[in-house]
């Protein structure tokens, strides 16, 4: 869910409900987050700008926010460390842009697509370091310590999936544990930050941290779904954009071992070209409709999210609790 | 000077002294800093080798510990913040080579030459990050807060200076203002984290940040006039490469509005072109000359050199207060 939603975005699905009882707090959040893209850099300022008003879903600051009211805390810090893991969000999605050579994100032009890889790549180092400043203006180690970590883990995925990509024999270990690295960690240090927050909780950590984990899964098996399932104007970018970047995502991965050599080989071949330019889009459209790996993925992405539900049951019954339960459904339905 | 000096490396210059005091130290300092670039991901322990192995002065780590050791510091703490400094360094530098599109540092094929600009993007995130991991480490919270405070600075002064790339009409106070926050921001960040160790010295912040500032300063403006006085062998890359990069440097932007067009029009073309078609590398070299723009530089050089020595005077006196007021005898000698 945007917070800014706009005319052109379908009705929030029933899972949006989920931020509804931090709606204030989101709000704030996004104020301080806003702030936080301001220099006396023209460039930042420019581009500050336009990353803020590209919103986003602003998963990961409504964990932390969530997180902490189940947690019965009530203060600054918990906004400000919201605000901190979305610029730590945004500083990966302006590198990884680059990376992928993406040109559209969320229907608008990627910033290297506008400003170039040179300054982007600045840009994505003043987000992390901006996050990094922001995060100690509370003074709590443990927190500053897990964003780092959690950092550092995103990088290594994005490392062991270029390492991988373009490899037709990506095996189903490999896939998860990029993923376990790239998106599902972060999921999990905004979930558990507001345990490390005063009055400490050690107990809760774990669970949070689990739960996190689990719905990151989900989130991004949701996501490597879309690019298959979407239409084009409500994903924001092309579909089948994973396949022609280079990465097998679960759906293909899952079909590979069960199709014949012509298939495999279209398959192959866009990994190969970074194209369709021997096969059409639809032809792999209609393999994954036929093999069932769609389907199978959504399976596994709902085992996530009842994962992710069952890690919940550590902490008392709590309006809190309730929306961090809702979380899941919302991103097993999103359609962006 | 580097610390494995190779077979090929000139004898370091007197200057070099400067280090003497704290060789032990500087020692443990590369173990740290060796170890710290390790990682399960081959390629970041591969590059991390290779960044290793490529040395460097290690000036800014060499601040850290003679500072601390004026200072009256002998803990472990110095010896993590002097290696961060480093890492930071180096992430600055794999970074600012994509943006330069440089293939050649020290010597050796730079990091995003061999490994590509994707890889070198994430290196670059993995050093930043490792960098404020290990500087979290000894929990001082003022310490990470400088550090992050001079990324940021050196981010922005390297936007600053991209937005004037090419330039021919760049000022001199932008161009001081770009090596400022460019360069000598690190280096008094190096000079006065010591001041911020336990126990707390926030008389001595101030100097100290004030000799890093100035000899920052001196390095750099020493640093652009190796690139024109130097020979390729010993700058381990050819000369002449910041007009060729677009970057207009002192010695040019005080001959500029001596000289006529038609001269002006040579530094122009290199500018425009990004190359030496239209106009000799040697008549650019002989216009400097000739103008006597390197000997100014130098004398402003000596300058900040000066100006950082003063600011010793505040300390009383001891071997390592001598070894500081040698750095800017070093790096005003410095061949490369």
């Amino acid at each position: 869910m945007t917070i800014e939603a706009s005319k052109a975005t379908p009705p929030p699905p029933s899972g949006a409900r989920f931020v509804e009882l931090i709606g204030d707090r989101l709000e704030c959040m996004e104020e301080i987050f806003g702030r936080s893209l301001s220099s006396d850099v023209p460039f930042i300022e420019e581009a500050g700008k336009y990353i803020f008003q590209g919103g986003g879903k602003r998963m990961r600051p409504a964990l932390v926010l969530l997180s902490a009211t189940m947690l019965e805390h009530d203060g600054d810090e918990e906004i400000t460390y919201a605000a901190v893991v979305e610029l730590i969000h945004s500083a990966t999605l302006v590198h990884d842009d680059i990376i992928d050579h993406a040109t559209l994100r969320r229907s608008k032009p990627t910033v290297n697509r506008i400003w170039g890889n040179s300054r982007t790549v600045l840009l994505g180092d003043w987000l992390y370091t901006t996050a990094m400043n922001m995060a100690l203006s509370h003074g709590n180690l443990d927190v500053v310590r897990r964003l780092c970590e959690a950092t550092l883990d995103m990088t290594e995925g994005e490392l062991l999936a270029l390492d991988r990509l373009g490899a037709i024999d990506l095996s189903r270990e490999e896939y998860f544990s990029i993923i376990d690295r790239k998106t599902a960690g972060l999921f999990a240090a905004a979930a558990s930050l507001p345990a490390l927050m005063v009055p400490r909780r050690p107990d809760a950590v774990e669970a949070l941290a689990a739960y996190g984990r689990a719905l990151g899964t989900c989130f991004q098996l949701v996501d490597d779904l879309l690019d298959f399932t979407a239409r084009e104007r409500e994903l924001g970018k092309p579909v089948l954009s994973d396949l022609k970047e280079g990465k097998l995502t679960l759906p293909l991965l899952l079909a590979l071992p069960r199709i014949d050599d012509a298939r495999r080989g279209w398959i192959a071949s866009v990994l190969e070209d970074g194209a369709f330019s021997r096969v059409e889009p639809d032809r792999i459209l209609e393999l994954v409709a036929a093999e069932g790996t769609l389907e199978e993925t959504r399976e596994l992405a709902r085992g996530y999210a009842d994962e992710a539900q069952r890690q919940l049951a550590f902490f008392p019954p709590s309006e809190a609790r309730d929306a961090l339960e809702l979380a899941p459904d919302f991103v097993l339905h999103r359609r962006h």
